[in-house]
């Protein structure tokens, strides 16, 4: 028997329930895992509530994107895996069907990953939600560089971590926004070279100091709403905004003056894009595993939840009041 | 003494008037023409409303982007055009200083240039607006080429129809989309591969139709307004949007769940961005001028009115009946 977690219901955090049900074998071309850690992500908030991208077609439904553990079995036609191996895996598959909460659960093995001998199980499943959203945006599409500014919202979100390392890692200039100023000095810890509280300062004004009146080349957001407004104001000539969320759950208007006025895009965007394409998921994973191997890039770790608590883990990252990656032990 | 039109306040096409003003020597980098044909375009009725991206600081305001004629005086420093030169404006200057209406017009030496001998003065000014405004979202951007859906809407503006043909000189599929039935015949005249008249026909349905469920790779939409969503609905995966005006006079709406599930980009653009970079406008204008010169592009003219109609020119344009290019001739 399995401990697998689902909900019978759509709703809040307290739908989510521990349901004992026998562990399938993989079927062809997946891989079974003993889990060992999991980590938590605000589209699985969503998922739960019926308002994500992905909406189950029935009920009961599994849950959950990112897993680390141990393999435990093997479908045919696998190959490049072993039973032992220590993997963790990237959310590139309908969480109806593959969902990984629980002690026990079966990925499609091109969505499971090895990861580098220094991370603990609990990095291991604080990897590839964050690091392939932020690397898909700033690095597949925008190709930052040095002298780009890049702008982060809600930047002590896992996503938002993830994309200032890269943002240093690539030698652009990263400007994190947060609401709250107890945030604001984690941020600079973390190594955001301007950190904009956006409750107490004005955003555009403090975008405009900083780069000179040249506004930000790149903006990563996952609130979306009006404040899109301040966003385009605050953007460069040329400039992109990617909205990979809707936090805000308002309603977002296109910024029409200032995006013609500056010939501004406003995109929307999902890590689906990079995962859903073999040979662009093979790049960002070489690019994402060899910055951790190398400790240029390190996932920050809030909290840790037993899996009896996820529910209380959910209400936790509905707070906002978390930094980095908020995780369940099984 | 020359007859420069000019507005005094803002308003409908009355507040056009033709004033007997001395005519000015060119200066440092200008040229003066004896204009012969005057291409209208959008930009000028919202200029004369004071709605347009560029506003007057004060009026009286010249007005007017594009006109044809014929070289009268050369300021200092300007080489490559001699006086008789039978040349046309690109619209790159502001209007409040260098507006193209009347009998004389002074612009700066950059924004002239020759047209191909098989042109009349009516086609010479009925070329760099539309055909740049085409090129630089379809060509530039998004190098279009076979295989590839264009989505035209408005598409017997003027800009409408030199994107049909730009569409067609690439070897993509042209779908133009116009409200009325009565336009749709004109519209499959001029190359379009199909035409969608959206007061009949639905939208997306017929773009589904027509791609076979890919949707439309490349949207020009001068409209914006809340049609956007039929747009997004009616787009492929990682497809674009370009607003290139706000006719709706509405707001807009970003379409959040479509763009967060096609990677969807809806971008600001004008022609500006083209004729603000040198090198941008000499690839731009030389495509145009070689295209022009074979005759596979071919400005589509509707209706010459004489400089004394200004007035009902302008309002011919705002009753949306036209296709193509609406001239004045002097």
């Amino acid at each position: 028997m399995a401990r697998v977690v689902r909900f019978h219901k759509f709703g809040g955090p307290d739908v989510l329930q521990i349901d004992d049900i026998p562990a399938r074998a993989p079927g062809q071309n997946e891989i079974r895992l003993k889990v060992v850690a999991i980590g938590l992500n605000r589209a699985e908030c969503l998922f739960r509530e019926g308002k994500y991208l992905e909406r189950p077609r029935e009920l009961p439904s599994l849950i959950g994107y990112e897993a680390s553990g141990v393999i435990d079995a093997i479908g045919e036609g696998v190959t490049g895996f072993e039973v032992g191996d220590k993997v963790s895996t990237i959310p590139s598959f309908p969480m109806s069907k593959y969902g990984v909460y629980g002690d026990y659960c079966i990925v499609p093995a091109i969505s499971v990953s090895h990861f580098p001998d220094n991370l603990s199980f609990e990095q291991a499943a604080s990897i590839w939600m964050q690091y392939l959203t932020a690397y898909g945006a700033l690095i597949q599409y925008s190709r930052i560089m040095p002298g780009d500014y890049v702008l982060i919202t809600a930047a002590s979100s896992s996503v938002g971590y993830a994309a200032i390392e890269l943002t240093k890692a690539k030698g652009a200039t990263c400007i994190a926004t947060t609401r709250a100023q107890d945030k604001k000095q984690r941020l600079l810890d973390a190594g955001a070279h301007h950190v904009i509280v956006t409750d107490e300062e004005d955003l555009v004004a403090r975008v405009n100091d900083i780069t000179k009146g040249h506004g930000a080349d790149v903006i990563l957001d996952p609130v979306a709403g009006p404040f899109i407004k301040k966003l385009a104001e605050a953007a460069a000539s040329g400039g992109v905004i990617y909205e990979y969320g809707n936090l805000s759950l308002s309603d977002t208007p296109f910024p029409m003056f200032q995006a013609l006025n500056k010939g501004l895009m406003v995109r929307g965007y999902s890590m689906f894009e990079v995962t859903s394409k073999p040979d662009r998921l093979e790049r960002a994973r070489n690019f994402v595993y060899n910055g951790l191997k190398s400790g240029a890039l390190k996932p920050v770790i809030d909290r840790v939840f037993p899996l009896e608590q996820l529910a209380d883990a959910h209400r936790y990252m509905e707070s906002n009041v978390q930094h980095g990656k908020i995780l369940v032990k099984v």
